[in-house]
């Protein structure tokens, strides 16, 4: 059955970007240090990354996130889903508006009438596999704060930022069932069930 | 060697208690669900509290922590440090001004002249075990910007709060390594080593 899976990476302050994110630094001063367990060969790491990216039926980010993986320091052949092209999950972009062009090859749409909307449409698309939320951080708040997260997957980066993007602005309080923990040598990766 | 630990839970959004902590609950709204896992009978979550509580050679703690302890909804025969009285560390308590009196029969020192002359007099005290840093939050986050911690070592409650007292306020970025992570069915524990 498919669920609806949060799935970011988090500093132990609660941020997931530094301060001034945007398309020349994505994820804001300081912050590619959250990502660090992405690059490296530590087998719990990577298993992370390839059984997220299985699991992708259908992908929703926001718009800001999508500017970033569009710009001219996103997504190529090396990094995210522009590495796959032949097999990337269709993406749906929360926005007010659609943008007049966009670079990478895959396959957007643009969902002007709101969160549930592109999650829906998501889900339509996602066939028996998952739909991903994949951010930003405003973005997974919203959806959280709203009820419409199954499963939060919180990979755990082992530094404080100090300021940034937090994960959890105005959800409110949250009941969660921790479900996986997995531990690499420099993340842990938290899998918590919601509902 | 003594370390000076900073030993605190917290929840996935960086709180260490609920709104409105104070004499009456001690971990504010809601809060309570912060220790679920000091309260159950897993091994996993036993032996953290028994290491914990084995390596502490002194006590550092702020003065609304040392309020709600020895107020009248605070430890008592089976809960917290009052339960072991006969084997209890010396507790440094850090504050403005001594209270006028203390419930609880344990070794409390009041520290007028500020957090590191608290740590300093707790290692002294220390002999070769541990300084342990229990809180409130604004305290751990003090010693943290200060640069008085050795090791971090955080109970992560599976659940957001929304709001209350963070942990990390005001200190700045802080990069850490990952030395150890415990997973109980309720909660993970985090053990961080700074500088």
């Amino acid at each position: 059955m498919t669920k609806v899976v949060a799935d970011i990476t988090m500093s132990l302050d609660g941020y997931v970007t530094g301060p001034d994110p945007g398309p020349e630094q994505g994820l804001g001063a300081g912050g590619e240090a959250l990502h660090e367990w992405a690059f490296n060969d530590d087998p719990v790491d990577a298993a992370q990354l390839r059984t997220g990216t299985e699991r992708s039926g259908a992908v929703v980010m926001g718009r800001r996130l999508f500017d970033i993986v569009d710009g001219p320091n996103g997504w190529n052949d090396e990094v995210g889903y522009g590495a796959r092209e032949a097999g990337s999950p269709p993406f749906f972009v929360v926005t007010h508006a659609a943008p007049d062009a966009q670079r990478l090859e895959l396959d957007f749409t643009f969902v002007t009438d709101g969160m549930a909307s592109a999650i829906e449409q998501a889900r339509v698309a996602a066939g028996t596999k998952d739909v991903v939320i994949m951010g930003g951080g405003d973005v997974i708040a919203q959806a959280l704060g709203a009820g419409l997260v199954d499963v939060l997957h919180v990979h755990l980066a082992p530094l404080v930022l100090g300021a940034g993007t937090p994960l959890f602005h105005d959800t409110g309080r949250i009941p969660m069932r921790q479900v996986d923990v997995q531990v690499s040598a420099c993340a842990t990766h938290l899998t918590y069930e919601l509902g």
